[in-house]
C-alpha cells in the first residue's frame, strides 16, 4: 500500500465498503460520541467520516487528536446506517473504521480556525495566510482562479495565438504609473525595473513579426495601496495582433471572455459577445456617469438644461448661465417615495454636494380617461359653456386657463395632468418641481419617460465636476431601487477616447490615457484642435469594472513623434523615454493592436468577492506588507555594499 | 475587404487562382528580372511570392520598396508555370500580380539582415533584437519554446496539477545565490526580494492543503552571467505535491518531460521515462565524474586502484599511499591510436593537470587461434618440448617463462597476449604500460574490457579533485570517438545526495545542496555521522545536463532544526530566515515534496542551441544589460528620494 493514501477524502462510497484503505488528510472536527471518536478527515478533494472506538488498538493516540493535525489513518470501509447517509457529501453513504494512525504534523494551537465560518481581521488572515486557505472558500476561490487562468489559455490558443513570455527585470517604461525599481550590482548607480506592464515588449514582439501574442503577464506598479488592487504585482490577460482594426480586437478578446464568464458564471446570465454594446467614451459618461458603466443597471441619465434654463429653480438657471455647464437628469423609475428620494438626497451630501434635487412622481388615484370625463371633473358639465365664452383675463386661475387651451387643442394627456397638477391631490412632488412649476416638471417627465411611481435626480454644474458622483448615484438608486439584475455579467465597449485633455488650471495639454494610441485620423487629425482627437482606444466594462483595456497603437513613427510635440514632448525626450519602441517601429512596423484584460478582477467577478486579495494567494496588506514572510526587510549591510546604496535615515 | 489581408503569406495555392488577394508583410528579398520585380512576402506563417511588371498601376512605389518595409499589397492569384513551381513552398503553386500597393512602415538601412544566413556578434543582435527575432531560426526557436511550456501547462493539467501564481515581489529567502533586491518606498530602508524560486510559496501551499501545485514560475538570481544562463530571470516548471514519496514525484514528472521531448524531439530518440536509471550521486560520480552524467556516451569509469598500488609507475603508487586516494579509469573503446591519446592529454593539460596516463592496445595483425598455433608461433614446434624439459631459471626471457606457466595452465587468452607483449610487434602502448608492465597491463585490459583498437585514460588523486576533469574527459572522448548518440536524449534520475559536506579547510559541515529535503532516515540519521547521511533528493539529467531537481522536503519541525544545528544554525537563526515556511510547519503540515524542471534548459536542448539567449525573446548581454531598451538605467534624483536611497560614489 502506499505511503499515504490508497484514496483522496473524496473518493469511497458504498463500492468500496469492507475495503482496507489509507487515508491522509487534516482533522477538520472531533466529536466524541460516548467513547466513539468522529473525525471529519479533510483533504484538498473531499471529507470523508472515520470513527474510533474503544476497541481500535489507537484508540488512545486518537483521543490526543485535534483540529488541523495532520494524520495518516489505516481503516475499514462500512456502509453507514441508512438513516445516516449524509446526501450532500460524496462520501456520505461509508464511513471508515480506524485501526491505525499516523500524525504526520500535529498543530500547535490555531491563531484562526479553518471549521466554521467566523470572521478574522484581514492582518490576522494574511499573517496566517496557510490555515486561512484551508477554508472552504478561499479554496474554492484559488481554484476557481486557477481553472480561469487554464481556460483563458486554452481558448487563446485556440484562436491561434502563443504565449510568450517578456523580461521581468527590465528598463523602466513611464507610463503613468510609478516603477519598482532594482538597483544593479554589476552597474553601481544604476537601476532595471520591473514592468508596469508588458507594453513594449509586446509592440517590439509584433515588430518582430510575431503575429498573435498573448501572456497571462504579472505586472508591476509602485502604488499606494487601495481596497481594489494589489499594492505590488498582479496579472493580466495581455494580448497584440498584427495587421488588425479595432474590430478584430473586439473579435477576438469578446468570445474569449464571454467564454470564460459563461463556464465559470455558475449559472448568472451572460450577455453575448456579438451584442456587447459599443459606446462613446462621451456618451459613456453623460449616460452613465462613467467610463467603466454598470449595464446591468438600465438607467440613462439625459441632460435636461433647457427644462431649467431661465426657470424658477433659481440656482440650476444661473449655473447654465456659465458656459460649459449642464444640468442632467438620473432617472429613477419606481423610486417615486420621499423617503428614498431623501435617502439619495443624504447620499449625496456624504459625497460632497450640498445635495441632489429631485422630483418624484407619487402614485395617485383612477384617472379621468375620456375628454369629457375630464371636463366633468374639473369644472362640472354646466360650466363648460360658461368658461369657453368667458375672457381669458377673467378666470380666477391661471390653471384654468392653461387647462381650457389645452381642452381647445384636444390634447387630453396635457389635460389630464394640468388637471391634477392644479386641482388634484396628486402631484409632482419635491422642492424642485415646485421651483419650476408643472410644465416644465412635466416636460422633464416626458423627456425621461417617467410616470407615476417614479423620481428623477439633478445634478448641474460642470459635467467633469459632477459625472462621477452622478455615476455613483445612478449606481446607488440602481441597486437600492432592485433595477440591477445581480445574476447578469453585462458588458460594454468603451470607445473613442480623445487622446488629449486639458489641464483645467494650467491650461497644458497632456494625454489623457497612454500615449501609444493611433489617433483617429492620423496626422492629419494631429493637425486640427487635439482636444477634439479621439484615440483607436478602449475598454471592456463589466458590471461597473473596467476588466479590459487597450488600443490600435501609434506604430508611425513621424506620427507618434507629433503625438508627443502636441503634449509637450520634444523628440529627445520621446527617444530617450520609449527609446527601445521608437527605434524598433524604424525598421518595417506592422499596424498593430491589442489589449490586456485583467485577471485578478474577472475572478473577483465571478468569485463575487469585493476584496482582490480574497482572491489572491499571498496578497500583501495595505500597507504592502507581508506579515507571513516579513517582507519588506532590512537588507544586510554586505547587501548594501554590494549595491552601492545607502539609506538616507529618516527624520 | 479586411484593412490589411484578406490572406497569410502562407494560404494561397492553386484553388485560388484567379481571386483578388490582399496580402501584407515584410519584403524579405526583391529580385529585379528585367523589368519585372519579384518579391519574396514574408509573414510569421509563410512566404508568397508577389510580382509587380511595368503595366502595374504602382510599379512606380514598388520600385522603392527594400527589405524590410512592411508592406500591403492587393493583387491578382495566378497559377506558376508548371517549371516555375516551388515545391517545398506551400505557396509554391501561385504567385501574386500586385495591383495595388501600400506601405505600412518603412524601414532605415538595415543594421542586420533578415534574409540569409549572415553571422552578427551579439551585441548587434541583441540592439536589435527586433530584427534578429524576424530570422527563420528565431521564428522557430521562440515558437518551439511557446509550443514547449503550452504542452508542459497541459500534460499537469491532465495529470489533475493546477497552476498558481506565487508572489514576484516578496522576501529574500536565502537558498545559495544572491537575491535581486526592491526597494520598499512606503517602509524606508526596507527592501524587498525577488524570488530566486518559489520554494517556500510552493511548500506554503502544501501546508494550506493544495495536494497538487504547479507553475511555469519565473525565477530570480542576481549572478554573474555566465554563457548558459541568463544572467537575470528564467523560468522553471515548478511543482509540488502532498503525500508523495519520491518514486511518487518521479513517476508524475518524467512522462510529462518524456512527452515534451517526444513532442518536439524531430525525431531524436528519447529513452522511455520508465526506463531512465536511478544512479546514485556516489555512483554517478565515480562512473560518469558528474552529477548530470550524459547517457548517450555508453562510457563508465572505473575504479583501477588496485593494479597501480606497488606499480612501476610511481607517481600513482606513492599517490595511493595517501588516504582517500583513487586511480580511476576512463575506457575509450576505439580510441587505440597515439594521435588520439596525445590529444587527450593535451586536453588534460588544457584543463591544468600535467597530464592524463593512457594506455592503448594496438591494431595488430591476424592472430594465433589454437593452442597448438601460440606454441608454434612462440618457440616452433620442435623446441617446445625442450623447453619444457629446461629449468625455469635457465630460461633467457622472463617472458618466456611466464609463457610457459601459461601454458602449463592451459589459458590460450593468456599466452596469446603473453606472446603479443613480450614478442610481438603489437602491443599495449604507452607510457603506462611500460612502467607498470604486461601483466597489471592485461589486468586492467580485462576490467575494463578493451580490446585492442581501444584505448583508457588514467587519473588519480582525491576523487573529488579530479572528478570534474574525469567527467569533461569521458564527455570529449565520447564525442571526438563518435561513442555519443547525438541522435538520442538519454536521461537518468541522480538520487542519494548527501545531505551534508565538509569544507576540506575549515572543516566546517554545512549542506550540500538545498536545505529543504528530509534526510533518509529522519531524525534517527542525524545523530549518526552527518556526512553519511543522504537526503530524499535528486536531480534528472538529460545529455550532460541538469534539467530537473528536487527533493521529498523536511516537513517536521523538529528534524529541521536539527538538520540545521549540524550545519551551525541556531534556530533563532532558522526561524529569522525561513520563518514563514517554518512557522507554517508548526500548524498541520503534510509530507510533500517535487521538484523544477529548467524550462530554457529544455527547449535548448530541443533546439539543439548551446546558447540561452538565442532560446529567449529578449535576453540581457553577458553583461546583464538590455542595448535596446537601455537596461539598466541611472534613475532620476526623484526617484532615489522617494526611495530614501543614496548611491554611494564609485572610486
Amino acid at each position: 500500500m502506499h505511503a499515504y493514501r490508497s484514496h483522496t477524502c473524496a473518493d469511497l462510497n458504498k463500492s468500496n465498503v469492507g475495503e482496507t484503505v489509507r487515508l491522509s488528510g487534516w482533522v477538520h472536527r472531533v466529536r466524541d460520541h460516548g467513547g466513539v471518536l468522529f473525525i471529519d478527515l479533510r483533504d484538498h478533494y473531499g471529507m470523508t467520516q472515520v470513527l474510533c472506538d474503544s476497541d481500535s488498538p489507537v484508540f488512545a493516540e486518537v483521543e490526543k487528536l485535534r483540529s488541523e493535525w495532520c494524520i495518516r489513518i489505516d481503516g475499514i470501509v462500512k456502509a453507514r446506517d441508512e438513516s445516516l447517509v449524509n446526501a450532500k457529501l460524496p462520501t456520505g453513504e461509508i464511513e471508515v473504521y480506524i485501526r491505525d494512525m499516523e500524525v504526520l504534523g500535529s498543530a500547535k494551537e490555531l491563531p484562526l480556525m479553518v471549521f466554521g465560518d467566523q470572521e478574522y481581521p484581514e492582518e490576522t488572515r494574511l499573517r496566517y495566510r496557510y490555515l486561512d486557505l484551508r477554508r472552504e472558500v478561499m479554496q474554492r476561490n484559488m481554484v476557481l482562479r486557477s481553472d480561469v487562468v487554464a481556460s483563458m489559455r486554452k481558448r487563446m490558443w485556440e484562436k491561434g495565438f502563443r504565449e510568450f513570455q517578456t523580461p521581468i527585470i527590465t528598463a523602466s517604461s513611464p507610463e503613468g504609473a510609478r516603477d519598482f525599481l532594482v538597483p544593479s550590482r554589476l552597474h553601481p548607480g544604476k537601476f532595471y525595473a520591473l514592468p508596469q506592464a508588458p507594453q513594449q515588449f509586446k509592440q517590439l514582439l509584433m515588430v518582430s513579426g510575431f503575429d498573435k501574442y498573448f501572456q497571462i503577464a504579472p505586472c508591476f506598479r509602485d502604488e499606494d495601496p487601495r481596497a481594489d488592487r494589489s499594492p505590488t504585482d498582479f496579472y493580466q490577460l495581455d494580448l497584440e495582433m498584427s495587421f488588425v482594426t479595432q474590430q478584430d480586437v473586439f473579435d477576438t478578446i469578446a468570445p474569449v471572455l464571454g467564454g470564460v464568464f459563461e463556464e465559470f458564471g455558475g449559472g448568472r446570465k451572460v450577455d453575448a459577445p456579438a451584442e456587447w454594446p459599443q459606446i462613446s467614451y462621451a456618451d459613456a459618461a453623460l449616460k452613465y456617469g462613467s467610463d467603466k458603466p454598470d449595464l446591468r443597471n438600465p438607467i440613462e441619465m439625459q441632460v435636461v438644461s433647457e427644462h431649467f434654463a431661465g426657470s424658477g429653480f433659481a440656482i440650476f438657471a444661473k449655473l447654465l448661465e456659465q458656459e460649459g455647464t449642464e444640468i442632467r437628469a438620473i432617472p429613477a423609475p419606481t423610486g417615486g417615495s420621499r423617503k428614498f428620494c431623501d435617502r439619495m438626497n443624504a447620499f449625496a451630501q456624504k459625497e460632497g454636494l450640498p445635495g441632489m434635487g429631485y422630483i418624484f412622481w407619487r402614485e395617485k388615484s383612477a384617472q379621468p380617461d375620456t375628454f369629457d370625463q375630464i371636463v366633468r371633473a374639473l369644472v362640472g358639465s354646466e360650466e363648460y359653456d360658461k368658461l369657453r365664452e368667458q375672457e381669458a383675463e377673467g378666470m380666477a386661475a391661471e390653471g384654468k386657463l392653461k387647462i381650457l387651451e389645452a381642452l381647445d387643442a384636444n390634447d387630453k394627456e396635457k389635460v389630464a395632468f394640468l388637471v391634477d397638477a392644479y386641482f388634484g391631490e396628486h402631484e409632482a412632488a419635491g422642492p424642485l418641481a415646485k421651483n419650476i412649476g408643472p410644465e416644465r416638471t412635466e416636460a422633464i417627465r416626458q423627456q425621461l419617460g417617467l410616470g407615476v411611481g417614479d423620481a428623477a435626480f439633478f445634478l448641474g454644474g460642470k459635467p467633469k465636476q459632477f459625472e462621477a458622483v452622478a455615476g455613483r448615484a445612478r449606481n446607488v438608486i440602481g441597486t437600492e431601487l432592485g433595477l440591477t439584475d445581480e445574476n447578469r455579467f453585462a458588458f460594454a465597449w468603451i470607445v473613442d477616447f480623445p487622446i488629449y485633455e486639458k489641464d483645467e488650471e494650467t491650461g497644458k495639454i497632456d494625454f489623457e490615457h497612454n500615449p501609444f494610441s493611433m489617433p483617429q485620423g492620423g496626422m492629419e487629425a494631429l493637425e486640427g484642435d487635439p482636444l477634439k482627437v479621439k484615440g483607436f482606444q478602449y475598454d471592456l466594462a463589466c458590471n461597473g469594472y473596467e476588466i479590459v483595456s487597450g488600443a490600435i497603437r501609434n506604430h508611425k513613427p513621424e506620427i507618434m513623434f507629433k503625438a508627443f510635440e502636441i503634449a509637450g514632448y520634444p523628440k529627445e525626450e520621446v527617444t530617450k523615454r520609449f527609446g527601445g519602441m521608437v527605434n524598433a517601429f524604424q525598421y518595417g512596423a506592422p499596424p498593430h493592436g491589442g489589449c490586456a484584460a485583467g485577471v485578478d478582477r474577472i475572478v473577483m467577478l465571478l468569485a463575487d468577492e469585493d476584496n482582490l486579495r480574497d482572491v489572491m494567494l499571498f496578497p500583501m496588506n495595505q500597507r504592502a506588507e507581508d506579515l507571513m514572510m516579513g517582507a519588506p526587510s532590512e537588507p544586510t549591510s554586505d547587501q548594501l555594499m554590494e549595491l552601492s546604496l545607502r539609506v538616507i535615515p529618516q527624520e
